[in-house]
């Protein structure tokens, strides 16, 4: 039995069910791979810091997550830590630093530099942000590889579903030449809200009130989550080097309530559709509406899900379509990282 | 380097296909896993048998396959070899069995008796037969565990997809509670025909003019295909101990031209469903044509491609869909399942 010591960066909603998803899997965890995993530290921006080098006690963590009061960290602390992020870092005592705190999706930061602090620390490396993975792809891994850890983020492109491990492992021997998808599920939502009749701008309103939209809801109706989703695809999984810029993405804001009505009665809906590959004039992205008819499997592709469609020297189309995301499935995306990293460390 | 030596047995349009793919990418499998395959021998009911323990040559191989003549395989031999099946896997100077053979539905005999004798000879097997995997999974995968070698299996349900590595690597942390999916393109085929007026009756005599359907077409109209797919994933994926027959299927025979029509009516297409999983009354199986509306994935899933949604603890909804499938797309399932071979050892 391995033990392996977890430092928490970020504790919003991923970082709450990553910790009840652990808790929740821990015998199965053991059983199945021969490790522990233990939560020793958590740092939030709001809620206070707890290190305890023995490891937070699951069940107190639960209950103070269950409690409904806000949140109390310091309650959990042992270690009585004064300190900014990059101390924490450094003093954490873990293995494994699990970053999921809010991010500039046009820089990668902060979450680019305590990842790059965190790799200096000589920890392996998770995230659920799409921005250090854009911004930071190629340095982060080189980095983690000097100090043999790894930089893994399964959880950055359609949450939990399996793409990027699909790519190190099952079709390691294939090669992509190009992808298209829906990757931004909140537009997808609106763009059905605005099939029932709804404008924009009320279908905006009842995504903010379920939780999906946020109050600048800019990021996703005008396709910048969308474009750096497909940059980190490309530079990922392309060897590409892309920013959200280089995509230009079109969003949304242009489709009228009558664009929408033409589309139905021609027996068509709109969606935001990503493109990235290999054209004849080389390196192509694009991320903008278009009318998708039945013989598109985008066609059925509704509310909250999402999905890709790869092309491959050796299979012409595979598609992973994701249906109803939730932080517990993103959470599972960070834990597929962290089986990933434990197996690494036994072979 | 190390040099991996195959013995095909069988070598219909998946096995060239697989002997054409492996010569495309023998550059690539070396700069990427540091192994060259060599096909050393390969047995055919029809075209001969051939043997080269320093292996076979590529560009000989492919020559003959270009030819348009009647295959002779015996022409690439230097062994002189005579014998049966069952002498020639004894004799194959090589380290994994690769079988595409015909097999029959009901028993996956006489494959299933091949590869058993692959095992105890110490070789890794490989097949593209459902048959082997719903009827011997478990002794297969414990003989070839006794010798230190691995059984795979990945064409056998939707070609070369990733299913079965899906669910040993990236997904390895997950519990499956259910499955759903078109797993039989051919009826898949015919009710696409059947949709623009065709008969059952001419919908077959079309499919079995491209090559997609078979003289006698009752294993993938009557459901039986589709049964065998829906067993193999519950034996394999959720521990079931299942036969073709357990499973019950109806095929596609009752479904008439009216009822084709009723439904595009309601804006609704008939496929072939298969189900499976836990149910409040224990585990259950089903294939059965079901009319399924633009809500459900498999709506857009026409022609030939296949689609099969997973329900895991950590995730509602993951689908797999896979398009426009050939023999170059089983054979990489079974280069796919060559490279998993070749890392195991590696490791």
């Amino acid at each position: 039995m391995k033990t392996i010591d977890l430092a928490l960066l970020g504790f919003g909603n991923v970082g709450k069910a990553f910790a009840r998803l652990l808790a929740a899997k821990k015998q199965e965890l053991l059983e199945d791979f021969g490790f522990l995993p233990r939560i020793t530290a958590i740092a939030t921006k709001k809620h206070g810091v707890c290190i305890d080098p023995d490891g937070l006690d699951d069940q107190a963590l639960i209950h103070l997550l269950d409690n409904g009061k806000p949140l109390d960290l310091a309650v959990l602390d042992r270690t009585g830590f004064k300190g900014d992020t990059y101390e924490f870092i450094r003093q954490a005592p873990a293995h494994v630093l699990v970053e999921t705190t809010p991010v500039n999706p046009h820089s990668g930061l902060p979450a680019l530099d305590y990842l790059h602090a965190g790799a200096n620390q000589g920890l392996h490396l998770i995230t659920a942000n799409k921005g250090p993975v854009v911004y930071g792809f190629r340095e982060l891994t080189a980095l983690t590889k000097q100090h043999g850890r790894l930089f893994r983020f399964e959880s950055a492109v359609m949450d939990g579903a399996p793409i990027f491990s699909l790519f190190r492992g099952p079709l390691a021997g294939t090669k992509i030449l190009s992808f298209y998808g829906i990757l931004n599920s909140c537009t997808n939502l609106l763009l059905d809200r605005m099939r029932s009749g709804e404008t924009l701008e009320q279908a905006i309103a009842y995504g903010a009130s379920i939780g999906i939209t946020e109050t600048d809801p800019s990021n996703d109706v005008d396709g910048w989550d969308a474009a750096i989703k497909v940059a980190a695809l490309s530079n990922v999984l392309l060897g590409q080097n892309l920013t959200p810029m280089d995509v230009q993405p079109t969003g949304i804001r242009g489709i009228t309530p009558d664009m929408i009505a033409l589309a139905e009665a021609q027996g068509k809906r709109w969606k935001l559709v990503c493109q990235g590959g290999w054209k004849d004039d080389g390196y192509q992205v694009s991320v903008k509406p278009e009318m998708v008819g039945p013989e598109s499997p985008l066609y059925t592709v509704d509310g909250t899900s999402s999905y890709v469609s790869f092309e491959l020297d050796v299979l012409p189309g595979l598609g992973i379509l994701e249906t109803n995301p939730s932080p517990k499935t993103t959470a599972f995306g960070l834990l597929a990282d962290l089986i990933d990293i434990v197996k690494s460390e036994t072979t």
